[in-house]
């Protein structure tokens, strides 16, 4: 087994980076007297878009997944490892190396959520609406009933990992994530936040909504409202529930179309 | 003969993915309280963009055509076969390959729409304007003239699979048609939905515009209005024409120019 | 010498394709009840960029110049020859062969005009304002003075063409001109257009200006207004200055540089 | 030691292309009457981001930094040469070498802006905003706060640094910079701008903004306010933090997760 601290700060250094561009756009588009105010929705799908391209160049050698439902997509797609051989990070997938995973992926969207607040401090500080704030940090439905959020969730995330897995051209190894780089990736997230963000912000990412939460609940942000963790459950299940499909689905579909 | 049964699955899958992404975006923009309301044209334009990146992508080995005018134009342009070799999915040119063929993008087409319906199910419910929820599912002209509307979608058409054969290199293969990767042609459809799009709203396929019309006309959508059959040939009687004009031109032009 | 009727058929389609796109997106943004009017500036950017992606992909083999300022440039530049020699249109560069591309770059850009014009036939009959309807098919200036516009088309030209030859690599022959693909200039004029269209819409390029100012003076469009041939001069003169001052500087610069 | 003075001139030219087409926008939007004008901050993004482009296209030889955050954030991260090998450019980093990059960036910068101003000169001369002026040649805080702003500029400028290196795949080399070509760095100067843009307008490069404002104190502009000195050199430490401590992280991380 190879080094399984490379791909924890790998995945660690790929999810705050992604985290810091994704939830930076939102605060540049939300948080009042910024310079991006009112930038338009196409602005924040590229935001996102180039935070996962970010991410995925500079976490290349652990798959860059930066994504538990990437993760848990891959499994069900049957990858028997993780990260990348000839970087010396290649792990068995097995109980331990994904929960190792998806807890760097927590950490660094935690971490990025932190330094987008540092960025955007003062509009923090100035902004009068609590939603907004809430609202960098982690999404929420424009029209709430969790069972149609979550089917939107689903999706949202199905789609991600599908085409994920389908650039891999190789299912079964995380290796194959990454060998078409990082455009590709960029470009469908964008895709997916203009086509199926509406209805519920495209969380698409258990980490990237439940991390930021928890780092809205735990900072003093001035005049910051509730976190609404009745809802956090659905972009954490509804993603991993997507991921799961898409990587059954791929295993069923890809061998054969591929 | 190799598996046509992988190309028509692999057309269902891409098509649907295109469908998903594309009556997403104007689902997103056009239908009331979502998060994209009203994001602009060009926002329009990348959904349908990378909804043909991300079809393309998945249904590489029947050559992603996803779109009737497409499948015609190659034969109009000599095509002796559909598919791949190197995926055992070459089928010869015939009769029954290409209504195969379409009705795999018909199939896909609606899957896409049911499963964008699905995604924005509040948003149709809460939405008034019957004319917004069709809008979704299919194009309608912004000044109702079918002669002109008839001219504006052969123009588009035309273009969309012109370029496309150039991409190929080498007209009268399929397999051709995905060797440059999907991005080229995701910018293409950018491209003509930004120029070309402003009259008729660029069906340019067939399949997308039938598809989820027939789908618009099942589903039980609420406060529906009618499906508009009056205009319905339109989108597909005119990028069939397009298609094999192209078709036709290219292999006068192309042979020379490449 | 190869077949120079080749180079001259591959400039007149290029350049139609790109005028095609081209003056669409501004016929989409600009004319009445079309559903990209007001789209915005980025968009109409957009729109130019993925025209020259076009009409480079299917004018290869002629180095797809489609801009007399590009010809002119490479000129400048020393180049011994235009095309391909593997495609057989290699032709030696002289009086002749120079006409003859700038004439079916006339031509193309012409044709393209003419379709744009019938595929938004309704919208130029609707539109009131003849201001709006000639602004479809050639520039004019935000703020009239001809010293002022010239300089500013001269500038932009002049970034088109020296940047094109540095894609080349190998200034002096056209044919590294397509070598990088058609991407990077669609970027370029896509960052062109934003960053220098503000004062004159950036023609910076004779043909695509004067080639459709001649249609528009022609064509029979109801309620057409003067064709402005007071100003039609300097979208001619500035391009080609600022690509001759291109040409001549990357030959000082660019040997050295690369 | 290879050619210094390539060096020196490559980043002058790319540096002046990249002020050139960033400040560009600026103007577009910003100032009165202009063709682009409020067409929002996506669009700004993407000026700047195809100004790097096309920067880094012409300045491949000496590695293209055109920012002295990539040069002394290189130094930090150990790099023994600058330029490149296989052009005849490769230099020692040392005092002197370092230096001449930041003295032909910063007068690289004063030559687009001026540029700019001459391409915009009637649209600067018709602005009766003072503000809207200086705001095309130098960056502003949306709220002032030298602290918060020192803040946002080195995160800004550490993500573009970081990511660059990372490109490179062989830190420590500069050579390795260009090598994935420039596309992946101006998506990546899109997206920090997208996200990490709204406080400070993103200088995330010394020379990019105190060259301009230089350019803003000398030049006879019509109706031209403060230079606002008081707030330059935020632009100009924060991003030498952010660069150091990139290369100095790198450093630590990159030859681990690479």
């Amino acid at each position: 087994m190879d080094n399984i601290g490379v791909d924890f700060l790998s995945e660690v250094v790929g999810t705050a980076l992604l985290l810091l561009l994704g939830t930076g756009v939102v605060a540049n588009v939300a948080l009042i007297r910024n310079k991006g105010f009112n930038g338009g929705f196409l602005m924040v799908n590229f935001g996102w878009g180039i935070g996962v391209f970010a991410g995925v160049v500079v976490a290349y050698n652990s798959g860059a997944h930066l994504n538990p439902a990437v993760t848990l997509g891959l499994v069900a797609n049957g990858a028997k490892t993780f990260g990348s051989a000839a970087a010396h990070t290649l792990v068995p997938v097995n109980f331990a190396t994904v929960v190792l995973y998806i807890l760097a992926q927590l950490i660094g969207a935690m971490i990025g959520a932190v330094l987008t607040w540092l960025a955007y401090k003062q509009h923090f500080d100035e902004e009068p609406d609590p939603a907004n704030k809430l609202g960098v940090f982690s999404t929420g439905p424009a029209i709430r009933s969790y069972g149609w959020n979550l089917v939107t969730e689903i999706i949202g995330t199905f789609v991600l990992v599908f085409v994920v897995i389908a650039f891999g051209h190789q299912p079964g190894t995380a290796a194959g994530l990454a060998a078409l780089g990082a455009l590709p990736v960029a470009l469908l997230v964008i895709g997916i936040g203009a086509s199926l963000g509406g209805p519920t912000g495209y969380a698409i990412n258990p980490a990237r909504d439940l991390g930021p939460r928890i780092v809205h609940a735990i900072l003093p942000i001035k005049g910051k409202g509730s976190s609404d963790w009745a809802y956090s459950w659905v972009p954490v299940v509804g993603p991993i529930i997507g991921g799961l499909l898409a990587g059954w689905l791929a295993l069923l579909l890809l061998p054969i179309l591929k």
